[in-house]
Order: structure tokens, then C-alpha cells, then sequence
């Protein structure tokens, strides 16, 4: 099949691969009608996590199921599905608990930006949408499989409730997807943070009350001004430095929460200042499965619409142009057609 | 007044000083009838805080309003009160939001071990036991001033709720009380942590479920075996060292939370760890306002005994024993009685 894949830093190719096929009878092969490139996807693109050379790459696409094992009972070949990037059996403790992303059976869709994928775990996994999307939907519907339950994991985590008002780090597709979801939630203020016009009206669109341009120490004190000095209830931290993090505690109010959801890179945490402010600080890999059944009717009834954060779509082929256009900041999130 | 003060490492002395005063109209004195010595007393006592020599010491206790300023409405001299060792005005926007202990007018007790306290913000802070409690009740409404509302905040911040499994790090008097904080709450299972018999007794008796004597790894080990591999959904670390808060963490499941009291002294944080196990970590001083409404009831209706973390009660004039006993951990907590 063709497939994306990464050699080094920077050099991204797409090429002939094996396909995937099934290797337990729990999987089920996912022929994909649309994926995208993710923020992290970033991290190995730029040198910072390792790189296999020559291996595929993408963990985010949706598509209609090819083939299943022998012991998938309730997927059927044929359906259209959201491929959750993190695959679980929805059954062991840790999913019963909600933490799908900790499930014992854990595992990773790992051809997203590709022809095929494979899936572990498919039963647990895949959603169907209960039909091949209309083509307005298919953009929000594969945001379904990581970014927009990654957000809305941002949130939870914060602690965001109706009347709550918010910041937002990061104005990555995470970040704006952050803001629709606390926006969903009926967070009363949200402030997003970000410097770059597109986003700054996405955020708007998404349902942000207010945009703060500055960083570091400036927009600090934008927040303190916005809220009587007070401080926020709740910070996303969807970006995962060490400056963002130090952003999204400062500007928490006492009491308050931050939901952080960008893979920490040298990010410190201070329990000294964690301590003297009472903030809580919650986060980790977004247990996608366990979102779906809130997010997948809202989407399809058309009540959220994160497919806007897709600014670019490119045929598979194109991929290494993708990640150059998300590298530069030049788009917001890149779609990929095989 | 006779009052404890503190002159250096280990150098505990008890003498003159003057009486404290009215200092602005919204302070009130109170006459202490029981005081005690916290285990966060330890800390400048062993050299690791700073010391301010000839300083007074002591911040819980409990006592009869003595005198009010002008400006104090709802609290009556020769009221019995209990006296929050964090003082506030508990109507800004932190204390109404339930962070008490970072009111805009935040005090605290600076002469709790002696005859007299100044208690600013009087009407925000003292709770009227509503008369002068009997005689088998002083021990518990006094842990009413700390260490109760302290192992109730680490619950609180946790995330205990009825039916979880608590384990709690730390057998001194605030984990003692964050035992019986986790009973209260409903907790199912209630792991405690000791190695000191009389302690365990104590902490079974305040409704611990299981001990564990061993720590590091091999505690880890048995509350995973306790736990069938899954860990605990909520911890309470009340010691405030590294290594507690490193078990602590290590001990919750994917997707529950640690709730941490003890003042943070060489505690690291990993962003990542948290991350990867998507556990959140909240804590810090305890709001002990917020909380009273609920506990006073509960202590003055005997459905709650937190007194018994005192199994030691000296005059004032004794408080250099008290303090080497509990250093020596020849006592859980030390009653001291002008």
C-alpha cells in the first residue's frame, strides 16, 4: 500500500509498504478515506523524539473496516468507523474507569497516513458512524479519532463547568479544539491565547470570549486584569512546554485547575507552587474511546463543527508538503487523502 | 503572657513575651484552653526552615473570645471558638470560590502555643463551638483548628468519594486524619501506611481497612496485589517528603488522583509520569473555613473522634518535651494547656 514514512528528522516520504494485516483475531483492518498530521507528529518530524527509520507514521484517520478477525464480534466489514488513535477493549478495569487510554490492552494505530491501518482491540475501538459521512462532516468526523477528544480531555481535566472561566494555551488545532469544548460545556469566559490572526478567529468562531496576543509575563497580567486579579478556574495547557505550563498555573485562580494535554518536553512542575496555590494539575493522553458516544452525536447532528481547524487538505501523496506547511506554522492542521 | 518561643534548632523555650493586642479593628484576642504542636512545627525545629530567633511559635488552638476590635460584628467576647490556623475574611473572591487559604486578607496564628493568640479577620475566621465544649470533646474540636480540616483537604483533594480505595501516606496525626477524612467520606477500602504499631491501631480504629508496614517498592507491591493490579483510586500524601509523594503516585491508578497536605520540601514532580498515567495531583493548605460547617457537627455530635491523635497532653510549661517527643515520634501529637 502506499504509505507515509519518516527516515530522519525532516525527511518524510511517501512510498510502498506491506500492508497491515490481521496479526490477532481481535484486529480489524481499516481501509482510510481520510487521516491528518498531528501536532505530535511534529516532535519526531523535528528531531526531538526518536526516529525508526523507514517506519510509518499517522495515528489519526477514520475510514470503512476491510477486514476483521476471528474474534471481532461487533464491528462488521463494511462500516464506517472512527479509528480512536489509542486502541483499548473498552472492558478491563482502567476503561471501565474511564481511563481508556491506560487500557491493559493497550494499543496504537500506527499507519494513520496511509492506505490502511490496523487495529487492535477492534471491538473496544471503533465507533461506527452509522454510515459514510456527508462529505461537510467528514472534516469533523475525523477530527473524532484524536484532536477533538483530546481538547475535550484538556478540559475535563481542568475541572470546566458551565459558568467557569477559562484560558487556553496554545493555539494548535488541540488548543482550538480546547476552546470548542469548553465553549460545549458552557464555560461563560474563555480566553484563548495566540498571536496568529487565522487561529484568533477560529478561536472566536469556537466560542472564545477574548484573545490575548502576549506571552510569558505579559499575559499573565492580561489574565490577572480580565479577572479582577483574580485568575482563571480552569487552564488548558495543550501545548507541552515548559513555558505553557508555567503560563496555564500562573494565571489559575487558588483552587482552580489546569488540564494539560501536550506530551510534556522538559516541562518542570513545582510542587512548592502547586502547594501555595491549591491549583490541581491533571492531564495525559486523551482516552478517545470513552468521548465518542458525547462527541460522535454532536458532530453528526452538526452542534460542533471542529473540522474547521482543517485549513489544508492534501492527497496522501503530498504528505511531506503537509508536514512542512505544519512545521511553519503555515496551516493549522493538515488533512491527508489517500 | 507565657509563651513558647523558638531560639534555634531544637532550642525550644518557654517564657515571657508580651501580650498580643487589638492591631487593627477587625483583630480579636483569644484565650487559648488547649493548644497543640503540629507536625509542620518539626520542620524549623529541625533547622530545615528558617528561624526567626526569640519568635513565637504555634498556630492550632482553640480558646474564649478575650477581646474584639471595633470593627468585629458577629464574633462575642467569652465566645468558645475554634481558631483556623489560616485566618480570613472569608466573604472575597477566593474565600466564597471555598480557597479560604489564600483569602485576600490571609493571617494566621503566630502565638498558638501560649495564653493568648491574635486572630485577625475575627468575624471570617472563628467558629463558636457554642458554648464551652465537655470535657471528652476538647481533644477533637481542638484538631478542628489543623490537623482534622488538613487530612480532610488531602481527601477533599484526591478525590475520595463513597465506595473508592484510599491509600494514605504518612502515620502522623494529618494521616491519621485523612483515614478517618476517607471513612467519613465513605471510602470503601482504606490502605494505611505504618510501621508503628500504636499508629496502626489508630489508624484501624479511625477505619482503615488494611496496613502496610513496608515502604518504597515493596509498599508499591502490596497495594498492587491489593488492588489486583489496578492501584487506588484516590491517595493522600500527608507527609510532604519525595519519597512520599513518589509512592503516592506510584500507587494511583490511571485516571485518579493524589491529594498532597504536607508542605513540600524536596518533593519532585515528573510531568511526564503524570502524564503517562493521567493522574492528577492537587493539594496544598487547607482552607480549614470551608470545612469547619461540616466538621464541627460532626465532632460536637461524637460521630467523629480526631482527638485521639493526642496521646500526649502537657501543661505550656512542658512544650520542649512535647516538641522531642513528637521528634522522636515518642508521640502522634502533643496537647498543650496553658
Amino acid at each position: 500500500m502506499r504509505a507515509t514514512t519518516i527516515h530522519a528528522a525532516r525527511d518524510i516520504r511517501v512510498g510502498e509498504v506491506a500492508d497491515p494485516r490481521i496479526k490477532r483475531p481481535t484486529d480489524a483492518i481499516v481501509k482510510v478515506t481520510a487521516s491528518c498530521i498531528c501536532g505530535s507528529d511534529l516532535w519526531p518530524y523535528r528531531g526531538e523524539n526518536p526516529i525508526r527509520a523507514g517506519a510509518t507514521i499517522g495515528h489519526e484517520c477514520i475510514g470503512v473496516v476491510e477486514e476483521i478477525g476471528d474474534e471481532v464480534r461487533d464491528v462488521r466489514v463494511g462500516e464506517f468507523v472512527v479509528v480512536p488513535f489509542c486502541h483499548c477493549d473498552n472492558t478491563c478495569a482502567h476503561c471501565r474507569n474511564g481511563a481508556q487510554s491506560a487500557c491493559a490492552q493497550l494499543g496504537f494505530t500506527t499507519s494513520g497516513q496511509a492506505e490502511y491501518a490496523r487495529v487492535t482491540q477492534a471491538d473496544g475501538s471503533l465507533v461506527s458512524t452509522g454510515g459514510v459521512p456527508d462529505a461537510d462532516l467528514v472534516a469533523s468526523v475525523l477530527t473524532l479519532s484524536d484532536v477533538m477528544p483530546t481538547g475535550w480531555h484538556a478540559a475535563v481535566s481542568a475541572g470546566v463547568e458551565p459558568g467557569t472561566t477559562v484560558v487556553v494555551v496554545g493555539d494548535g488545532a488541540v488548543g482550538l479544539c480546547g476552546v470548542l469544548a469548553a465553549a460545549t460545556m458552557g464555560a461563560e469566559r474563555i480566553i484563548a491565547m495566540s498571536r496568529h490572526e487565522p487561529r484568533q478567529a477560529l478561536a472566536r468562531a469556537f466560542g472564545a470570549t477574548h484573545v490575548i496576543a502576549a506571552r510569558g509575563a505579559d499575559a499573565e497580567q492580561e489574565v490577572r486584569e480580565l479577572t479582577d486579579g483574580v485568575g482563571v478556574d480552569a487552564a488548558l495547557e495543550c501545548v507541552g512546554t515548559d513555558e505553557a505550563m508555567s503560563t496555564a498555573v500562573a494565571v489559575t485562580r487558588p483552587g482552580g485547575g489546569v488540564g494539560f494535554v501536550g506530551a510534556p518536553h522538559g516541562v518542570e512542575l513545582s510542587a512548592r507552587t502547586l502547594f501555595d496555590k491549591n491549583v490541581g494539575v491533571r492531564g495525559g493522553m486523551a482516552p478517545v474511546r470513552r468521548y465518542l458516544p458525547d462527541l460522535m452525536p454532536l458532530v453528526l447532528e452538526r452542534r460542533i463543527d471542529p473540522g474547521r481547524v482543517f485549513d489544508l487538505a492534501l492527497p496522501l501523496e503530498q504528505a511531506p508538503e503537509g508536514y512542512r506547511a505544519m512545521d511553519e506554522r503555515r496551516a493549522i492542521k493538515v488533512m491527508l487523502q489517500p
